[in-house]
């Protein structure tokens, strides 16, 4: 049988979701995790990478296995949770019909980017503490260039192995939120590292040395070099994965 | 001058509060910062102790020293901010007459214990997780019988030096909280190790080990043998500290 994982992490202390040599990663615990207690080789597949120290409010994992029929999945989730660290939580378990894939039967991802702008000690790795105004008006008509279909060469990493770089971004924008603020990114996909280079880009834009204009311009001339640096890592979450109508029964 | 420092802490790498030797204390780092950030020796004061491992949300202190005329009391702020690490968060100061005293002027203080029902791997350093279910009804009954001056020597610590054991007790009960519960506790003092006693004791009745009678007879009973075992430290934050109407300036 198959079935779809929906779970939470605090990335501080993994480097990144993606199974490699000699590093502690999200998908290898669950691996660990879920062969121990199902007493077989298991192997997750997620619906995407996220990177070194990149939390997860939600992610969605796909596996397959025999589970014995004296194990009810709410059982099978309390055991998982007694295997896993503590900054790993499996949060929901149920079965999907056999052609459903955690990465390709998503249609849509969305991230959030929690930025402090009053200090908070029990959120400092879970949050950019930004000790300074920034302009929001200014951020937000910056962020609705990238609103729509582009290529997305202009905020991604080197590294990436992408075939291509368009995206459909469906929402984008900055919100309050309690102590500072958060950026709510959709899309239908993401290039590696867009998000944390978006909000540095943005962050540029706050602080008044990027105008908005000049922000819809980088992203239009798909040049890297036009990009700001990177958001810090510890202020980014996964925040939900979409899939197609009937895929994901609704919760409880 | 003298002035009252307002600040919260994530108390998971302290020794407590109070200063000691050869541990990282609050205390010590706001003195240390503090010192250095007006080139002269200050020391502070709280309203009181915090046990190793427990938070604060609003802790209080007090403090005296030469304040330039040109150091604007947020820029001071700022700057304590640069010079504490970053799980001490200098809120709010401002100055306050001399007879004033962070401990002594304190009129009520008030705790919060958090309890994780659902895993929040963002919370679990913040929060106690319990992975049953606990009954809250029973667990209200039970906190019901702490409203009102009582001898707590059920529920302190053998070490506490107090010369006497009564509080009053004005409030005490559990609340919804997103995730779990929170017990909140208000009183005009707490004795050594009173909170986690009380927490730890009103979940044994939550697991339907203790009946809310019983909990109330080992209170009267003034007898340490009767208490549970003390709930763990990072779940409790001292919360609330307040004074005498006019010591402290309404927030702007």
């Amino acid at each position: 049988m198959k079935y779809f994982l929906h779970l939470a992490y605090d990335g501080t202390r993994y480097a990144g979701w993606q199974m490699q040599p000699n590093a502690r990663t999200v998908q290898a615990e669950l691996d660990r995790a879920l062969s121990l207690v199902l007493r077989q080789p298991v192997h997750v597949q997620g619906s995407g990478r996220t990177d070194a120290g990149v939390h997860a409010s939600q992610q969605v994992a796909h596996f397959e296995a025999d589970v014995p029929e004296n194990l009810p999945l709410d059982r099978l989730l309390y055991r998982l949770r007694r295997a896993l660290p503590p900054d790993i939580a499996p949060l929901r378990l149920h079965p999907v019909p056999d052609e459903a894939h955690a990465r390709f039967s998503a249609e849509a991802r969305s991230y959030e980017y929690f930025v402090l702008t009053e200090p908070d000690p029990f959120r400092r790795e879970f949050a950019f503490f930004i000790d300074r105004p920034l302009d929001v008006v200014a951020m937000n008509e910056a962020a609705a260039h990238l609103v729509g279909s582009f290529d997305f060469t202009t905020f991604s990493k080197v590294k990436g192995a992408e075939t291509h770089y368009i995206c459909v971004c469906y929402e984008a924008g900055w919100h309050p939120a309690p102590g500072g603020l958060v950026f709510r990114i959709r899309a239908n996909r993401f290039v590696r590292g867009m998000v944390r280079l978006v909000v540095g880009t943005l962050l540029d834009v706050g602080r008044g040395n990027l105008s908005p204009e000049a922000f819809g311009a980088a992203l239009r001339a798909g040049d890297r070099s036009l990009a700001g640096s990177a958001a810090p890592a510890h202020g980014l979450y996964l925040s939900r994965v979409e899939y197609e109508a009937g895929l994901v029964p609704a919760a409880a």
